[in-house]
């Protein structure tokens, strides 16, 4: 072969249709890392936004955040990666089964197609709106003022139902809402698995409501915030958070979040007079963060780099906050630490009496407040409330009253104000209504899921525990789920990781021995 | 008028060359703002790497930063952006003389012409060689091997040569590299300002060395690092430095950086045993952010919202850091507070002892160290050494022999090795040879000059100074330099200020003036 024609073939395949699928995918790799950079450096915005941008920089910040979103989403809907995705998808056919190639072209079609779907313009509108909806709402909430919300909230609807629009064809209006953070799902799978938790939940409540409240007087004590951090810390040093690819720091709202596969962090809040605030938030966003650091590096810069779904990730918080974080194992370890770190507070409350404190069961007003038992039915109520909403069978200007009639129905209680009603959640104001609520029951049943799996692998697990030993565990973690990211549907990696699809048996075994042992329960 | 033809109006007015000049503008400034966004999100990428970014963030965040820069050079040079100023640059010249919109359209052109001439591909690989480059100096430094980095030195020097290429034509090859920070230097202006200044400078040096060294010692004692950092704090705060729109962060290398108008941060370094190291790079660096912060937040997202020059800024920050901060007028209000702040190290060194250790003369080997008197011979060496470099009379191989015999000239010592000599600083290393030093200088030079016009205006401020008030100092600066931010030229602004071009004259009578009264000088 003459050299002319070496070259004359090498140019062909560069220019255009002759490349190889190699090549496509190498291009289809360099477009969604530069994404992923842009996704990246908005995320930088909005952590410093949240820790410690000065209040000045709060102007140039919403715009600098939207640029680089407008920008993200432009590149990505670009025609030309549509054109790769269409020609790399017979090629992922092709190849073996697990392979992370396959996998990639498989996510990235996915988001894609729904990107594409939507219009730039809307993106826009869509963020604008919920921008200074969010911005309303910080000042409404406070004020106890649905009615400044009012004209939001029907704008936030009525964009959702757009997008679902967009998103369409569905079977019902809030699937594909739901079908984005937890794919695979719909409203009646969910409404199925709701139903089925719901008939387990109430009798078990109204029966811990028979009984005497717990005393949890021992964590309103005064509790230096520094030592709060470093208690805080310490825990999550054990549970084996990795401090060179990540760090904790301050805020109002916590939340986890990653730069990369070497940067993801964490937030916590610290009240005084509260010992669970922090640290069990700490556990909490801990859990979101092991997920994120254990996915293999070699995913970083693709759509791979993050978990599988919102219910998939709430799992890992749940696991470590409550399963792991509020066990009698635990504390068997942690508690004379505590103990050490808060001698005057603590120190003449038992352990027992501590136990029963921090997993106290109450009917409360408050989601993000609300013990193991009762959270559930404050997400199932969200959960029927949006779909009402989205059906157009209730009309916003009754949410409050509708609110108040459903809580006093599922908890004996009537929300004094829409602070602590209707208002509470930023979830509707900010984002769509629908999809935002049902990952956090799904991640309840699903931490209890793979637990159960962890602890049939490894029994030794709970001894474990107890000596303050956590690699076992999160080894398992790692191996059988943190690494795949997205690689896997989520109802696979459930399946590939707990050898069976979503159940809610082990959950409801977990509350019924845990807290059986802690009050009467009807068998 | 039919509507059919109001409306044909519109659209052909939306559409192209038929669009007014107003409507040209607002579409110039769309695309800066989102140039600046890009930018300024850039800018935290690299606040968050120097302040909190845990170490396995380094790879992913190195990507994202050259990310941003590249589709910021993209979306700039953008020949859309071209002819909007083109055709701009007419209506420019109708505006008034004083106009805002007339020097957003100057600068924006000098800004573009520039950047336009260098290739894309160019600022990239002059990215990636300065990274790398940049990257082995900080381990190459430290292990003092300057054989390592002979080849990167070599690489940058020829980039430096081939952008002074693209920039030209020049009539001395640093002269574009010059006038890009220091806009209206050239090589010949610069030279002719050191030699005035390097003949007063050499014997007021020689004269100082003659004489016994101050004692420092004071300075060398313990002082724990939280209350360093306090007592910067409070300095600034006085100053008027913004907390609403900042905030001081610690660093390896302190810096001064802006995302926006409401957002100007400094950071500073803390050494336990140098009571000066933290105190004056913060004063230093709030020079640099008062200037920053008291731009007219209406050049927001334009290139008009940063300071005029190099040297202009660096006037800024020597003026706080030197004429203000190592004045015998502040240390009086200011030297009981430090007292107050350190009353075992402190307590029982007078003012005045206090005052020559902080004013202490020496010729030493770090430039970042040196005194406000010996400083300008180290830019002096350094400036005549690059020209050098680029017209290729010296080769990059006998730097660190050509370093040690022009500093011995110069300094009458010997450095003992490369990684105090010639490996110190990092400009040649990861920017231009050229162009990076000169701002120095003539920021000390400046410094004087707009003070001296301060005073003058107002001579009561050295007597505020004395009583902790800064007010008329900092509001004067304000009105005369800050808020223009970019809108006059470097040598404008000057005038405008002082009402006189740039001079060495008020800078002399301050050294005369300051160390003629500690030191004996000859007349």
């Amino acid at each position: 072969m003459s050299n002319k024609t070496a070259v004359g073939k090498a140019a062909a395949t560069k220019r255009g249709t002759g490349r190889t699928a190699e090549a496509k995918l190498a291009d289809l790799r360099v477009r969604l890392a530069e994404i992923s950079d842009l996704n990246g450096a908005g995320a930088l915005l909005t952590w410093d936004q949240a820790t410690y941008m000065p209040p000045g920089g709060s102007a140039v910040r919403a715009r600098q955040g939207a640029t680089l979103s407008r920008l993200a989403h432009e590149k990505f809907t670009d025609p030309e990666i549509g054109r790769l995705l269409d020609s790399l998808t017979v090629y992922a056919d092709g190849l073996p089964k697990d392979s992370d190639d396959a996998a990639l072209i498989r996510v990235a079609r996915r988001d894609y197609d729904k990107a594409a779907k939507v219009p730039a313009a809307f993106v826009a509108r869509m963020t604008e709106v919920g921008s200074a909806s969010y911005d309303a709402w910080t000042r409404a909430r406070p004020a106890n003022d649905f009615a400044t919300m009012r004209p939001y909230l029907e704008q936030m609807l009525d964009l959702s139902r757009q997008y679902a629009g967009y998103l369409g064809p569905y079977r019902h209006i809030a699937d594909p809402l739901i079908d984005g953070p937890d794919e695979g799902m719909t409203v009646a799978s969910v409404r199925a698995l709701f139903s089925e938790l719901r008939a387990a939940l109430v009798p078990m409540v109204r029966a811990i409501a028979a009984q005497p409240v717990a005393d949890d007087s021992c964590l309103r004590r005064a509790f230096p915030e520094d030592r709060q951090l470093a208690l805080g810390l310490q825990a999550i040093r054990r549970f084996g958070y990795d401090f060179a690819r990540g760090r904790l720091d301050k805020t109002h709202h916590p939340f986890c979040t990653k730069f990369g596969p070497g940067d993801v962090r964490i937030t916590t809040r610290v009240k005084e007079n509260d010992f669970g605030e922090a640290l069990f938030s700490t556990l909490h966003e801990t859990g979101h963060a092991l997920y994120e650091q254990g996915v293999d590096p070699r995913y970083g810069g693709t759509p791979l780099d993050s978990g599988a779904s919102s219910g998939v990730h709430e799992s890992q918080s749940r696991l470590w906050e409550n399963v792991v974080g509020r066990s009698r194992a635990f504390w068997e370890y942690f508690y004379p630490i505590a103990r050490k770190a808060f001698p005057e507070q603590l120190g003449k409350v038992p352990l027992e009496a501590f136990y029963r404190a921090i997993n106290k069961v109450e009917r409360s007003l408050i989601r993000t407040d609300a013990d193991e038992v009762t959270y559930n039915l404050h997400v199932m109520l969200r959960f029927d409330i949006e779909l009402d909403l989205l059906e157009g069978r209730l009309e916003v200007k009754h949410l409050p009253e509708v609110w108040r009639a459903r809580f006093a129905t599922d908890f004996d209680l009537t929300p004094p104000d829409d602070r602590d009603g209707c208002l509470q959640d930023v979830h509707w104001y900010a984002g769509t209504v629908g999809g935002a609520f049902q990952g956090y029951t799904i991640g309840n049943i699903l931490s209890a899921q793979f637990y159960a799996a962890a602890l049939k692998a490894h029994p030794e697990i709970a001894d474990e525990i107890a000596a303050g030993a956590f690699g076992t565990l999160h080894g398992w973690l790692n191996k059988r789920l943190y690494r795949y990211g997205r690689k896997y549907s989520p109802a696979d990696v459930v399946k590939r990781a707990t050898g069976k699809p979503m159940t809610l048996q082990p959950y409801l075994t977990y509350l019924r021995g845990k807290y059986g042992e802690l009050y009467k329960l009807p068998v």
